[in-house]
């Protein structure tokens, strides 16, 4: 791993109380996908392209990923993680311990609203429209959550609730909603979607596909994109890596929407990898809380030109392309 | 591991004579088999299907695979897993220490009854009639013993013989039995099955078949279901695991009988891989120990508890699906 | 592994000089080959078949594969190893402490000849007829030492030389021949082969074929029969283990010639193993020379019982029967 | 590994300067490339053919590959290395400490020299008529460096400059060029290698091909020669091992040029796996350098000499014929 994304996270680990910290690092059960979303990038390698001279590729294919809580890493919370973004799109999480107004006016870039779709219709439809007066420019329906995932460390350290003086922000006031402390899971159909996109200008985006068939289901219910994911490994502890099931829903959507990539991204290399497979960009989760936890502001700002110098590196030295034919299974 | 079912494991290793711990844990030869049948699940994979609503499946497919000797394990012995079941099926050894009739009246849900065919065949029948006559539901022929396996943890401690008070009480004055102590062990044919079938009403399935081959003769000899199982590794340290000899004998029966697993099964994710790769049912050997030896009817209750919520949270999780196109290896 | 054997190695291991275990015991180069030799069968499993009655199988297809210099294990030598036959085949070695005459003599089944072609055909020709009237019943030619293996641990011990009073016997007194101490290595063709079966009545043997098209040359050649063998992983540690090897050899003969397989075999579960990817037989070589360091006659036949009743038991498990479609690939 | 060899990388290892050390050994990133070239080739085995008699090859299919600053390694640099050579071709370095045309006066073999194609056109022609001048066989431009490999070793000696006294010979006094400690690195086109061949009449190779369409692009650009190799994983740590590289490069290539693999080679038996998957000849790298450490002159002949010996014993055990049907993986 690059060694200052190494730092951050020691300097995280060593700012964070052990219980936060294992909150942000934790997965599901015994932590089998957690380990095997980084692990399997260790397994795909490129094979570079020579003498087509300097291509010039301005964009940098990377999304922050939606996580909780960001007041537990650092006081700025969202805030500071929205200052830093350069350009980068923020997925927010419905979960933020800013109001999602607030982070849309301190963002550096675009602010998308990541949402759990609530059992009360009318809840959902709320924030649907907090997001929209925020500003945001597009919504993320997490469709891998009907059921909480079980997080044995939480559990270990009986970690129930925000500290004092937190909460879910975006959760406040709602109509018939039971309260702050808890959102709610519940299962959902593509009919829910249908009348989400019906009710709201903003593009929708899925995220937590990893079955083709609900890939191909994606394109026919007219949602803007999809995010491959297996929220960073804690929902389900027996699904793939997130890149191992890339491919094949790559393969599904066959160019009809934007595919993104989330989970167990660490470096440029990995970035490339799953631009490589036919992502069109990545979701960074666990590094920039590693950044927010360390240094605020600034240690987010370094997550990302990291990630960036790292990528237009590896993109030089490939010779300014990523296709699939580049891609081969490491032995 | 679920920690409430290592925590059982732990205290039923505490509480048993280390003897008799390694005669239900240990398996044959080198044990490759045996760590094999967990190991093997750990290679598989499960894609979630999204946006299904909720979907109810009521059925927990799950049966108490035999086991012997449950006075080993506790001093209620098989009446305590039979008062434990709560719907779920018993299928009861032959060398139960508790006689079959006992087992039947005490249990809370179907009980099956496990035979090994005996080279006499008056003892062979005198055992159906006493399973008839208990009110089993089934009777389970294994298939796979021929002859013994040999256990090294058993000829190391010199286990040989039950605790004085203890007997295999189904065996107890059988027609031109040679004695109370020793199950024996003979190669038989499909004409014995089918002389079996002829002999009892009750449906006859066979357990212990790997080979797909075998599976197709079990269609053809009108067995009611088959249990893929190679003993919980404790007949032939050469055989696959369990569940990587499933999908070929799913092929081969194609629909036509029920198929069990049986196997290193040890959560609700291990039960949801069998299930997506055509498994009817799972059936559980150690955990059901552990649960017994650690707390009785309570323990074995507890076992079952805690299977049927990882499997139910596991199929809330899958869009309340399991297809075989949800399998993948991982990598 | 079986404790019994274990147990022999251990005992052999403490009776022999050091540098004559390591002589026996090690491979060339880094010993990957020596290695994977034993590690392939751990790869493979079987699927058994079951209610086929009792299968009698006769035969125990287990020849003593050509070891060097029994003197150097037990002072009785290779008149050990003959007297403990009990009716398998002795592949005797031409460089034995012991004259081949001696040994057919004491030998309690048939014996063959192992014979590396010498440059002066003369020499050649003399040990045959020596084999001959001995009264061996096959020639064995070793055909994979066109050059000597480079074993580090002889380097090392610097072991060149057999102790005082040891030589190898067959090459006494032999026209033209350099010395007793080394036997020379040099390459052959087909037309050699040609000329050997010309010269005598018995029937002549190839070992260490591993590439498909030199058995089918075999065949075309009229040997009797061929060893798909690396020498022990003493020859080039480059190859494959000798059982993967196998298969492919099996395929270009197609049953034109019979198949020993020699490597790596420790356990009547690899003999099973080997058989049921269509070899004839197995060689057994390294184990024998453990019972024979342990204990002289009564070790070696205390080795080929272990593996005959292994063998018998995994027969017995799987039906009497062994076939290339009970064969799989252990995950 | 071969002993000799072994003993001359630790000699090596405590001759040099850590910081020098390391920068010879050490590979960009994580050094998982740099660990995958040699562990590529223990996953693959030969199958030797038999019976073939006494097959002469005359030559020793090596190069010396292109590797910095000999000077650091030993007073002599790399007129120790040219005087070693007894017939193999050395790929010199552009970046060598003794000026070129030294370096191929004290050539005991031909020398090729490989050159870094520079920014200003000028500079790279100035190269070229200077490796003309001295009598170089032909150039070999290294295509895989559109930028540097960041190689932490370096970064945390802080290792940026030569010893006092130490210069890139062939740089100085190059028209237009910037100075005498770096080499440029920038992003050239099959234009510029098509100007670069009208330029001289010697034979221009690329070095640094790893895909197999740029390996086609190649022969359709009358390159006289390509290396498959990744620099040693120096350049970009996310590229498969070179020898996992090569046989789809062969294949693209078909026969229309000659294929050197470099990368990962250590031992004559590493040699022998590349020449039988297609490669004409193979580059060795840090071998040399730990020779030239250890022991200047004589220790790069006695790398070679190890190599040549250890290849030409493969060679002979496999009857004196590499094919590609002879390689199959190790599994």
């Amino acid at each position: 791993m690059n060694p200052v994304l190494a730092e951050l996270h020691e300097k995280a680990r060593a700012a964070l109380d052990p219980v936060h910290y294992d909150f942000y690092a934790g997965g599901v059960g015994d932590e089998v996908v957690l380990a095997a979303n980084e692990a399997a990038f260790r397994r795909l390698a490129l094979l570079p392209r020579v003498l087509r001279g300097k291509q010039v590729r301005a964009d940098f294919p990377v999304l922050i990923s939606p996580t909780a809580f960001h007041k537990l890493a650092h006081p700025d919370g969202e805030l500071a993680t929205a200052r830093a973004l350069a350009g980068t799109v923020l997925v927010s999480s419905m979960a933020s311990t800013v109001p999602i107004a607030d982070i849309v006016e301190a963002a550096t870039g675009p602010v998308w609203f990541q949402l759990y779709m609530q059992p009360d219709f009318e809840v959902t439809e709320a924030l649907v429209r907090r997001a929209e007066q925020a500003g945001c420019a597009a919504l993320v329906i997490t469709v891998d959550s009907p059921v909480f995932g079980r997080h044995r460390r939480d559990v270990e350290h009986g970690f129930h609730d925000l500290p004092a003086g937190l909460a879910a922000e975006n959760m406040r006031n709602l109509p018939g909603f039971p309260g702050l402390r808890k959102i709610e899971m519940s299962a959902f159909t593509w009919e829910n979607i249908e009348h989400l996109r019906e009710l709201t200008s903003l593009p929708v985006w899925l995220k937590g596909i990893l079955h083709p068939a609900d890939a191909r289901l994606a394109v026919g219910h007219g949602v803007a994109g999809i995010f491959v994911s297996n929220h960073g490994g804690r929902q389900l502890d027996l699904v793939p890596a997130a890149v191992d099931a890339l491919p094949a829903v790559v393969d599904a959507v066959a160019g009809r929407l934007p595919v993104v990539l989330d989970g167990g991204v660490r470096s440029g290399g990995d970035i490339a990898l799953a631009v490589a497979q036919g992502a069109s960009a990545v979701g960074i989760g666990r590094p920039v809380l590693w950044g927010l936890a360390a240094d605020g502001e600034a240690g987010v700002r370094r997550v990302l030109d990291v990630l960036r110098d790292e990528f237009e590196h590896v993109l030089a030295m490939c010779g300014g392309e990523l296709s699939r034919d580049m891609v081969v299974a490491r032995c």
